[in-house]
């Protein structure tokens, strides 16, 4: 699983000592070849963290050897200082990885904003990390990415003799324009950079674009994909596409379902929407009401929080036209009373909300989550 | 006080039972004249409840006799029946006060979305409170507009003798495009509904307009300014609409006070922005951020957040140029560490966050709350 279910990678996740609980907090992924085309997608926050820029920039190039990836600080919001120690990192990575530039190197960190890294232990990290890289190295570098994630996040997808694999992080300020979180992906089909953008663009806008669990957008979020080309096989782009969508897919729900302090994981269908935009957002705006949150948390099927928040969109719709279900029962039919609102069972962690706009044909899904007691002290004391 | 505060009003609270506890739920209003004149502004939210859609026809004359107000359920999302419930209020006052009309009687509701009013027990309480009018019943009435709210809500201003006077009531759902509340402001003063609107709309939009305790716009915020003439006196405009800004800005202040389950006030001011518009954008931005309020909660100046915030907006200002003070201690410079974060004394209910974008000279400010496990307990429960 992880990034080395695919041929043609090694990786390694190690304690280089960043976080000062000794838990791992360095990963080091490497694309061994022959191939080492790459794509990135990164976070549209304009405050960008330090690595966002640079990886960025790497990513221009459409190649990339390798990926250093830490916990235990985001290097957002550090100057100048922190750009030069994520060009650090990135050199102290070629120089010990040996035949590749710095310029290949992406960069990735996470944790908190504000802080300057430990380059002390970051840079002696990196040597550790390459001295433990394997092919079955995939877990412990998923592991060594964790914040506050409780477990760690892969999966795998592929077709016949190639393979998507796959690792993620994030577990708060998950929002759209990608959720805090870092995710690499690998694959040993040979695709060139143009056909990995593609496939890469195209599975984030409905995945990881949709997660949006507490309306908190990340200066850092950072999705790779990595082709190694080692297996030889070219496979159809449609096909190739479909297997990065599903490794997203199912990384973006393991992202909901470790979201902090959730209890709950609000499916939001939006259907019969004007335009998918119109589908998104008003799949947003329910997404981000802190009301309603609190009333799924509460197991209360307010529908009316639903409307209320649909009503703040510049979606097409007509109020008195609007049907809203909770787990599959109509609570609201035509903008008022529907089915009686005691036939709502909402015991399970999954709550599914659909909202028919009745204005059209297209739809969306949202994946949210609720709002706790839970989220507010573990977010109350984050940074003490 | 209240407003009664104002000559030429007379008002009542009493219980209907409306509310199953017993506690007060319906307040009459009524100008006694001898003008009639008056302005309103209703929420921005497309999903409107029947009495919002009832007002706004009653003001487009200009005058309003009486206002009749319920707490104990909110008329939205209520179809066809709730507007002829709302219809049948305005008659009934109509009938029970002589000589009106029920196109002169404004109506307003508050409570639980989705849930047709009891007329059987609405009907009768309009008689009742009619019987009880008195020229000094102005803090019934606030009492009897009450939801969630600890205590009522009331204010005065003035000048040489003429009198606005207003009550309020929110404490949840509190959000731009009117925060989740109902406010009848009264004055005494000779001033035509024209002078009425542009006193009102302009206070609104830098007062109520500018609260944002939880980012939830309400489907029944209403704003009634009623004007008597009774003073006999005729104000400057200038002078009259400072005075009701003045009203509008200490109910707002009250409404920020006694948010639901909030233990901080936090006032975000933006400067140095390229445009006003960008300064509110950025200052919702901030108001918004669920991570933010939960670090004020905790008393964690953690401007990182703050920064995330201001990054997901289209303002106008460069990364590296932001600076962040939090209770005056400029912790961000340049985008980037500032003034030591242990500087910040966090202890008092206020909290104060400056966000320079040094891109102009335009600025805003923005009053919101900090997220609790309090917001979250009564939120969970609120209809259950």
């Amino acid at each position: 699983m992880s990034v080395t279910a695919a041929q043609g990678f090694s990786a390694a996740g190690i304690a280089a000592g960043i976080k000062e609980n000794g838990n791992p907090d360095l990963a080091l992924v490497v694309n061994n070849g022959p191939r080492r085309a790459a794509a990135g997608v990164f976070t549209s926050n304009r405050v960008k963290a330090a690595p966002v820029l640079w990886s960025e920039q790497v990513l221009k190039g459409g190649e990339v050897s390798a990926v250093v990836l830490n916990s235990g600080g985001a290097n957002a919001c550090t100057g100048p200082q922190g750009f030069q120690d994520t060009h650090a990192t990135a050199e102290k990575a070629a120089e010990v990885l040996q035949g590749h530039s710095a310029g290949e190197i992406a960069v990735a960190s996470t944790g908190l904003i504000g802080i300057l890294l430990p380059m002390d232990k970051l840079l002696p990290g990196i040597e550790k990390a390459a001295a433990a890289l394997s092919e079955h190295g995939g877990e412990k570098a998923a592991i060594a990415i964790k914040t506050t994630d409780t477990v760690h996040k892969t999966a795998v997808a592929g077709g016949e003799g190639w393979t998507v694999g796959g690792m993620a992080k994030g577990a708060g300020m998950l929002a759209p324009g990608l959720a805090t979180m870092l995710v690499v992906l690998t694959t040993d089909a040979d695709i060139d950079a143009a056909g990995l953008d593609a496939a890469l663009r195209d599975a984030t806008r409905t995945t990881f674009d949709r997660v949006d669990s507490d309306g908190c957008m990340s200066t850092n979020d950072t999705v790779l994909l990595l082709a190694s080309g080692a297996s030889g096989i070219a496979p159809e782009q449609k096909e190739f596409a479909e297997a990065v969508r599903t490794v997203c897919d199912d990384l973006a729900r393991q992202l909901i379902g470790d979201a902090e302090g959730a209890s709950k994981d609000i499916r939001i269908e939006v259907v019969n929407a004007a335009t998918e935009d119109d589908a998104v957002e008003v799949g947003r705006s329910i997404a981000r009401n802190n009301l309603l949150k609190c009333a799924i948390h509460g197991e209360d099927p307010n529908w009316g929080r639903v409307l209320s928040a649909i009503g703040t969109t510049k979606a097409a719709f007509e109020p008195d036209a609007l049907n809203v279900a909770i787990n599959d029962v109509w609570v609201c039919r035509g903008g008022s009373v529907g089915e009686d609102r005691d036939l709502v069972d909402m015991r399970f962690r999954e709550v599914r909300i659909t909202a028919d706009l009745a204005a059209g044909t297209e739809s969306a899904v949202i994946w949210a989550n609720d709002l706790t007691a839970d989220y507010v002290h573990e977010n109350s004391a984050y940074s003490s």
